[in-house]
């Protein structure tokens, strides 16, 4: 078994030196203005020690990635009532399709692309005003991670909210069909506020461990989700966490990952490891081009797909 | 650890007194005729164990399970050149969709939905002829189950190629992109032939070893294919094997699995065991309906899932 | 030739008999009031004659047939440009679908559906505020019907306005694409109101005299579009004005017409008359059911269909 | 009113002059192969008289035309049962679309898409053996057209046959629903052969005049549909005689229409005249480009439109 150490020293240098790095999304204005060459790893192993290479404690915007732990969440406050509006399966189509809704009566595929995770906001926000749910999840990630200085990134989220017609008539659509029940414009704020959350790859990789140990941060002992729940999610991120690349993503990684269009990557060892990258170039598909090929190599190097070896 | 034997016989007994069976497939008059009350499980273990309970050794028609084995023959035979006239990303839609094709010109999104496995069946077609390569996929079963009385049904191949005009549809569509190349009639004549052909459960589970371990067949050591090949080939079962119930398999069973329309699923346990289970009735999606419960009760009981625990 | 005042009181005598009567919208709260036995029919002859029959004075919601005036404003405004925007086929798709939307990058198919009359709406509101946009289009309908007793209801116009996701989620959309470019609630605004103005049909019959004959209003002499231009909008009307409907009301009444969902429509034979019928109850395709069936007996008697006797 | 025979004269020299032509039909080999600089035109008038220019005596490839005198023939054989099996609304998608079909249960929206002439010629199938079919296909036409030296192209017929993959594909699919009874290969191999109908213009304009006259063939009196039929398949020819380009048709000629991927087009000016148009260069909707810009010429300086002038 090779030293994780190396191994992730060895992919930040590999990395630095490529050039083939994607296009940063250009469709948020505050977003195109990160720096293409920046590039952060985080993995953080079962017993709790951190390798990290590159620009692991620079701060990005979470984005897409924000949706794993508002789908905990809400799952946690209505329980598998969540899946009677929002459906857990593939969607064959890129993140911000409308096609399917009409096809199927409103319901969004999965709680990944951005009608689902906008109908999992909307199920927060059944039980609490915005400004709260908007709390309660900050918190929620500040807890995980560790680390109460996490903040949203306003000008992100402002950006976003002026610039978002696809998210608006995703949302009105759902609505016509009573798939969301709350006044559309509050789901929309805090949808892209949490969206706008900035943490870095070690912060991220250190939410993310619960995920990779049956539900239970190991450090802190504290059990986020129930065992069951947790593999669950990771088959979820596995079949849908990387929009119409998921195959992709499942075929060169082997790890069930979430992406996010600021360029990150949470994705899970089970059993073994959580691990966090980011590199904001992106590929056709809106997922990290050069994140999806470190973690390639990572999964490689350590025998950590869960394909087998 | 639960005893194998105990859980796979408990299983067994369960999905006996079950009466939520799912209706058997009726759209290939010959596979009507099934016992709609048979069940079967197979687990074969990493030390070659067979835990076997119920109709374990009856033979059933594979139908698509056989397209896991056609895409390593066919892997082997042209490499990842077949990839440029198959995607692997699920399909989102169900099994015999054309409407996905319209929109990718006539490239299937992957070998599993019956166009993709269509192409794959014409490519290993462009190296032998209809005969010789349908004596090369049976033998490459015989082999895989170490049992060479397994046979094609001949009256179940001739009750699809009366009735297959969807099928027919399909690869005259991709015929007409260019994705397949060969006489139409010839392609569908060894695809039916090939998804006619009858195994036991205990034979599939043998069968689909070389899958749980690295590509090796560990009674014989004998390699079927390179370990990252393996690997991949269950990324695409664990996406892809359950047509749009793809999602639901992974979130409630949490292996690979490839199901088939006679009411087989073959499933895989990385690094633990080759599981193949058979009940006819089937769900909304046409997978096995109780295949698919026994499959989640075996992998919860044992621990199994690939997503941790 | 039949007498027309004949053919008109026996039409409206043996509808007002049939109990077959379609279902008035359900889904704009204020409009599933009105009595569904309402009936009325004005045919305005080249002569400046009016046949009238049944309720042929009660004033109803005019809804989707004020998209045909807001077309003739708007090519006005800003002439063939307004193509642009908009397409001139049929949509093969129900009034609301968004699907077309995303496969044809946000430009809807035709003026008439909904998508496209609020991109017209909407280049309206580039030359106006929203208030006199909207004054301007109530008194182009006054100035047309020669009524300037003709309002918008305000309860009609409040009630979609609530309930209008699925509109907002089309506006939006094209918002996103740049096909629409003013605030969406301005143009949904102005859209809805123009769409709750109520007329009688008699009213509406002499509003729409300029494009029986060639643009011109004969009682007044009043160019109101060029002839090409009356010409082109009848085409339009006939190939898209009755959504997905459209072949079927071409097929069984030949004329070019435009309907609404408070269940009238205008009906236009060239060089001939000028038609306007109501009856609330709806077909599937969202159209008066018995308008279309008393057109049909109109057109057939006084062999007035464009496509030959 | 102008000179017919100025007219004709006028836009045959205009057409001459262009050089913007399309691009000739190059997926049917045998039809690539004709000269793109052709332009013919014929008028037959109410009396009886030809007003020709151009290349109005040279024949060409009538194609999907064919599909108009097809309707007409299955209608005398079925009556108005034909509609069970297609419909007769626009498509709002290309003259191959398989799209349509998946989504409304294999019924073709209209008769004159791939899918619904192949519909029809399998109804005129129920009655007759396919080569019987045939005959009575080429004899109507040569009846209708008064001329039989009228044939079919057998290399024509035979090229589309052995390329006819999409069309394969849409009767195998029309198959599957029991939209299409009969042998695929019997249907499909009458349908490429009445779309391999070589005629002239003089002579396609001759074979339409009982469509511009009732029903009536006015030289001969002779009686080939009820007027309420002829009518009515003007219909169908205006909202669906140009695949998805009929709305641009209807809007800048202004009369029912069918074309053909050889170039032609017939047009119908109901109760003054037949026309016949061919210039095989296509536009993007595979419509004769300058076919439709000669029509839309003629219709505006006669004033033939039936929308208005």
């Amino acid at each position: 078994m090779p030293n994780l150490d190396d191994v992730v020293r060895e992919i930040a240098d590999e990395m630095r030196q490529r050039t083939d790095r994607g296009a940063v999304a250009s469709y948020i204005p505050e977003l195109a203005r990160v720096d293409p060459g920046a590039f952060g790893l985080a993995v953080i192993d079962a017993d709790g020690r951190a390798a990290v290479g590159g620009d692991a404690d620079v701060p990005f915007s979470i984005q897409s990635i924000s949706k794993v732990f508002t789908l905990t969440l809400a799952l946690g406050m209505v329980g598998d009532r969540l899946w009677r509006r929002v459906g857990r399966e593939p969607s064959g189509s890129p993140f911000n399709s409308i096609v399917q809704l009409e096809r199927e009566s409103g319901v969004p595929r999965n709680p990944f692309i951005n009608a689902g995770a906008i109908a999992v906001t909307d199920l927060i926000l059944s039980r609490h005003q915005p400004r709260e749910a908007l709390g309660e999840i900050l918190r929620f990630m500040q807890f995980l991670a560790q680390d109460s200085s996490i903040v949203i990134d306003e000008a992100v989220a402002a950006s976003e909210q002026r610039t978002g017609f696809r998210n608006a008539a995703l949302a009105n659509y759902m609505r016509s069909f009573g798939v969301i029940d709350g006044p559309v414009e509050y789901t929309l704020g805090v949808y892209y506020h949490h969206c706008a959350i900035a943490m870095t790859c070690r912060q991220l990789a250190t939410a993310g461990r619960f995920l990779a140990h049956s539900g239970r941060d190991p450090s802190t002992g504290h059990l986020v989700v129930q065992a069951e729940r947790a593999k669950r999610i990771n088959a979820v991120m596995l079949t849908c966490g990387h929009y119409d690349g998921s195959g992709e993503f499942a075929y060169r990684v082997g790890l069930p990952g979430k992406s996010g269009v600021g360029g990150g990557i949470l994705a899970v060892a089970p059993g073994r490891a959580s691990i966090a990258v980011w590199s904001p170039g992106l590929d056709a598909a809106g997922n990290s081009h050069l994140g999806r090929i470190a973690l390639e190599a990572l999964t490689r190097r350590m025998g950590w797909s869960i394909f087998g070896g």
